[in-house]
């Protein structure tokens, strides 16, 4: 499967080295919106101009896009599925259908395939909520994230007038986890389940109070949240928050039996040195599956929930049902 | 979606419950091979027998078997699935790959669908290890059972000449667990990972030294693992060993980036006070899933690893994506 991979930031590293660890997966070239000269990649992969992509559209079977949910992906998704099929981490929740209309439309004109919102929540969160629901009707489903740097918040932050830098903690609360994890049904908002805690490089002379403002209120990232702020130099900022890590918890509690005598409680756990790295595991996967489906003449867009589980690996049926079930 | 009920033990009581919590599943019957006057059901279901089972063919989409592996099972999911689309979970290991060519070229022969091995494991857990795997592929994954009740194992005691009643509890070795968390690449074998404990209650003047003996070299159920065996009487079997409860874990840590700098930990945990009631859930999904994908002309054997998510919810695919992505 030769695949290329469409933005070089922490995303487009991550799906460059994890493809390293994948034999069936052959890496074509980086594409940049920066200039190609000034872009140094991990394993030497060569890099191209974006603008130049569609020069590819027979040299790639999947086109990785690795831009940011907020301003980049709702764009460049469905401008690429017309001349490829692509996979993308688009993680907006509130969002995603409005996504998954302009990719499927575009996907259906170039006759691609485009899987969007793959990567750990959307993702292996989503995928362990639609079976959890699915094998335990009569229950509640409870997501939390962290501890760890959401680059998507982060980002948003940095994108505030005045900040340098920013890094953003999402911070599960233990008493929430507690209360669910003992089976009692109960209704948290996000608020009740999480704290986000913003470290912040503001540029000399900057309105700390308005940024403070602005990220407290911003809407579908902080306005539903408890938010604590943060303002550091950029030196501790290098030396305490270099690294992206993450994690969270998805738990459904429901009953069973007759008047619900029995309950049960599904659990499943992320705890990752790298956010961007992990990510970029489950777009590989993801490409994989568009891959083959697409070889099947599937076109349009799916998610995670639409791709069976054979897809994702590199395995054969034989050796899966013989190795893993 | 119009289900049949194959077997009432414990696992076919728990389908007919869950049964009820799912709006689009309807009981059409539970086919027993007793004398079917002598059958009572949890909810008033109608009782047919086993041997009349063909008659149904046109009225049930989904016959879900719910008899045993060691003997049951290796029979039965082939001879139904020539006149029925099939679910069964077949659990023990080692002899799936012969099952599935025995259902599916039964299954063919019928033009029906089946799905083997649905259950949490086989089932939920090789979902865990097959995705795991997939988006982590440079690491190990680790699978422990219990603490609980393995009615398969239970079973395989209570089937030794001058045995009366038995449990089996798997119960996983903290040491192990703790080792596999952290990081640390390791081989652990099956009895490294495990204790199996039995409780037996066995018949007056049976030679329990002999009885002891064949539970610890039974191939595929004790043989490979460190095995406890106490006698104790009928009552204190019906006094503390009543319930059926079980979980486990699949755990898988892997490596990234540069010089496997970065480490991720997946950890998917079950804690079920029903282990029936439980399987029979993953069992109602499945059959849902086979009763779409059999709409859509797919015949012959599956597992849930060629199962899209989507097809085992009773959701739209809208819906899945507002509310579960």
């Amino acid at each position: 499967m030769k695949i290329g991979i469409y933005g070089y930031g922490n995303l487009g590293r991550g799906v460059e080295l994890c493809a390293s660890q994948n034999s069936d997966v052959e890496v074509v070239g980086v594409f940049t919106r920066r200039d190609p000269k000034k872009v140094k990649t991990a394993l030497n992969t060569p890099v191209f101009a974006a603008d130049n992509a569609a020069e590819f559209k027979e040299k790639i079977d999947v086109m990785i896009l690795c831009g940011g949910s907020a301003t980049d992906l709702p764009k460049l998704t469905p401008m690429l599925a017309k001349d490829f099929s692509v996979v993308d981490s688009f993680d907006t929740h509130p969002k995603i259908p409005d996504h998954f209309s302009a990719v499927d439309e575009a996907a259906k004109c170039g006759n691609n395939l485009a899987l969007i919102s793959a990567g750990w929540d959307p993702g292996m969160f989503s995928l362990n909520r639609i079976y959890s629901e699915a094998i335990l009707p009569n229950g509640n489903t409870y997501t939390f994230w962290g501890k760890g740097v959401s680059q998507g918040h982060s980002d948003a932050v940095r994108r505030i007038d005045g900040v340098l830098d920013a890094r953003q903690y999402t911070i599960p609360k233990d008493e929430a986890l507690d209360l669910v994890r003992s089976g009692i049904s109960t209704t948290l908002t996000t608020r009740d389940k999480h704290l986000r805690e913003c470290f912040v490089v503001a540029e000399e002379g900057a309105d700390l109070k308005r940024i403070e403002q602005e990220i407290k209120t911003m809407p579908d990232y902080f306005s539903d949240y408890d938010t604590v702020v943060h303002f550091i130099s950029q030196e501790e900022m290098n030396k305490n928050h270099n690294e992206l890590p993450h994690g969270g918890f998805v738990i459904r509690s429901g009953k069973s039996g007759l008047s619900d005598c029995h309950n049960h409680t599904i659990e499943y756990k992320l705890t990752l040195d790298s956010n961007p790295e992990f990510t970029a595991g489950v777009l590989i996967a993801a490409a994989r599956a568009v891959y083959k489906m697409r070889a099947r003449g599937q076109t349009g867009c799916i998610t995670l929930f639409d791709v069976s589980p054979a897809d994702l690996s590199p395995k054969s049926a034989e050796q899966l049902r013989k190795e893993l079930l």
